[in-house]
């Protein structure tokens, strides 16, 4: 039987103690993303996150990005390798504490913004962010974006890695994503959505921006809020994966 | 035979990356608290502090304090005791990944600044603060300012504590520290510290301000390196000790 | 004939870029209140909120408040009175400067949540707080709680002032706000807010928790986002303000 | 007569308040440079240099960086030009109502670390920033880099320009500064940063990395504290100065 899982980033930014349409969210994904307070996220945000999800079961993540609330993350920061090392050493134990605190498990990392790219692309990244996070807990399960040397190289370091992929990104031949500046690199109909979804869900490939079909394992499917009816897209998920025997649920840890 | 443990604040503020005269430090404490990003330190400075003390095999704390880079923490907020107990969280979580991180085992935590005076004074905001440490770390030294509630009340949650004294500070009747505004509350001549440290550590009194004297235990020594000539004071008191069959040494966990 | 001005708090957070419903209410009032980067905003979110609010000939006024981001402002934070006037010399300027650059002027001051209350009660803080806006610019309004001693400190250095008045609020006999955190401290029901803004306005008076009235002036009634169904009490207000000769207009300096 | 300023960054860093030598440094140097509460410095820590500097009647410098406390503004981040122009904006904008608050009058502005660097080579950043100097002020001078496009695209704009140069620094062929990191590129000793100086200052050019000789306008010698026993090194320089009729005297405004 196909699996897949659903993730979300709760981006809920620096500041206001509000949580919008979690509660919707939470009820319909199975894994989660919480920022850590460098580009996004305080102390209170993150406990109300953490509580939040483990109250609906879904499963907790850390979502370590580049120190700069100004920018949300997104853009480039040139730090030193071992300035990298240190930033994910600090977000992903704040994240790990905090969860066993409220009676959880920290289930998986995922890079956020700027620094997802680059661990992507750049192998000596992607090297001390992973020796970062085995320190920190080495039961863990890092999100990649599928393909990309950043799952190779957990691999190769002995971490359990989930590939994700993304249903309203449009992708390149060479796997990656078209930049999100770029015209026409988003797909915002909830049709085109779907079928990329099913296309990576079920087949294990996507058709890309210059037409032809490249493989891509499926392990987790991330939800952009921003460019989704999200609920709405969440439901049509639901319906299409009992309609195709796709069974939505968690990775699990090895 | 008596012994005492030397703690130090490792105060470094935020943003540049120097430790000036630490090492010089390190070689003559037995304990250093490390602040954690929220009134001063980042994650490099942190990581660098972390691995220069585990070097010299100087127990590692985390030095929470109030979220205010602009007032290093000495300034008192307002935060509900839900807020407290999550900074608390957020705090403790990232020092003790990072001390496992680089090979060591957090030992204890000292509060800063404004917290410190607070904690010690306000029974409910003490409770928060053990229940979060105890919920990130069991075994796990609470410094305390010796005689206060937040002693009581560690020891009343099973949570390990030593009794925390100064030997730069003027105390009051009540075994409070004269705050610093006050004139004449902090004692600047080296002889008298070393007077003040005396009788504490080998008598467990101290002298207050109306001239008589108080109980009060001494497991670790806090030096603040503002008003000392820090390293001659240090000097100073290790020949002090030795003539005293004083033994410096670390407090032992449980 | 009657006038009021109608000001809005652009509260968005930091880090994310985006005005969500912003342009929408600068249609519908006539100043609005703009964070300066210490409780909430960064230079990217100020300047399109500058700009947006020019482009409207919607009045620009500072919003500034605590340096407290986690806290979102709220909270009280020990500043001395040195550091107050500190805190409003900086955030004043920063917007007066920005302000200007998009070729505008500064309009007007209106405190944030914490120093906005404190503001209001203690002479004191008042003082510095005025001393440092008349160092940045003499020609501006400060928005203060209606009936406060700030209205009076204010008026006694030279400074023009616009007592501030809010339609979604219990009033206490004295004239203060019923804090947030009190049960029934909030009207929610649209009708409830139009007629005390409509007691407000026409009749310069409000019926207080006790069921009394008081005369409070209300030179500008402020739009609480979180407690109105904004726009639609805006349009309501609009309808009102036309069918009983009142017009909606800013306060013009002196 | 040749004539010099002489001008030193003020980097006290964010967070505890103390100006530690500022007091010998203000007696010997003719403009200083304050950072704006980005990369360094909050309101209290920037309203103390102010006043100081203006006490010693030296010249006030805003001195802007990248939005990055945690790498002391050393480290390039990748903004927008929009952002940049608004960074800009909101930190020579809080300089300008700040100094004017004291008494002063802002007298010029000089870029930190990595965007000191980057407006040196990038055209298009130069563009910005300058706009963005001139919207807040407009008799105002630049201290840029000698000999860089900073300085041409400045002059283009109308600004007045101070072309800055450093007596501790290797430079390259091209008159850029070797990278800090580069073994070599700093001069330790006291005797070579003297010869470098007065080779600037009288003569207009500097011996290169190579070997040869290139020529330099000095308007203004920069003192970096990290790299000289400035107090000493200043001291010397007034002796060099007063004996070869060197004018040590701040840059007039036009």
């Amino acid at each position: 039987m196909v699996t897949v899982d659903i993730n979300c980033d709760l981006e809920e930014a620096y500041g206001y103690y509000r949580l919008r349409e979690e509660e919707e969210i939470l009820k319909r994904v199975t894994s989660v993303n919480i920022p850590c307070g460098f580009h996004a996220g305080n102390p209170h945000i993150i406990c109300r996150m953490v509580e939040a999800a483990l109250a609906h079961q879904v499963k907790v993540g850390a979502h370590p990005g580049f120190p700069d609330m100004q920018g949300f993350g997104y853009r480039s920061m040139n730090l030193s390798l071992r300035e990298v090392y240190e930033i994910m050493l600090y977000q992903v134990s704040a994240l790990e504490g905090i969860t066993r605190a409220y009676g959880g498990d920290l289930h998986h990392v995922k890079l956020h913004g700027a620094l997802y790219n680059e661990a992507a692309e750049r192998p000596e990244l992607a090297e001390v962010i992973i020796r970062a996070i085995l320190e920190v807990k080495e039961d863990i399960i890092l999100y990649a974006l599928s393909g990309s040397s950043l799952v190779h190289i957990g691999l190769e370091y002995g971490l359990q890695v989930a590939e994700e992929v993304f249903a309203d990104r449009i992708y390149l031949p060479n796997g990656r994503l078209a930049p999100r500046e770029l015209e026409g690199s988003v797909l915002h109909r909830k049709e085109d959505q779907l079928q990329q979804a099913s296309s990576l869900i079920l087949d294990q490939r996507v058709r890309t921006a210059d037409g032809n079909y490249i493989e891509l394992a499926a392990d987790t499917l991330c939800i952009h809020r921003e460019n989704l009816e999200t609920i709405a897209f969440l439901e049509d998920l639901q319906h299409w994966a009992s309609e195709n025997g796709v069974k939505i649920e968690p990775i699990q840890p090895r």
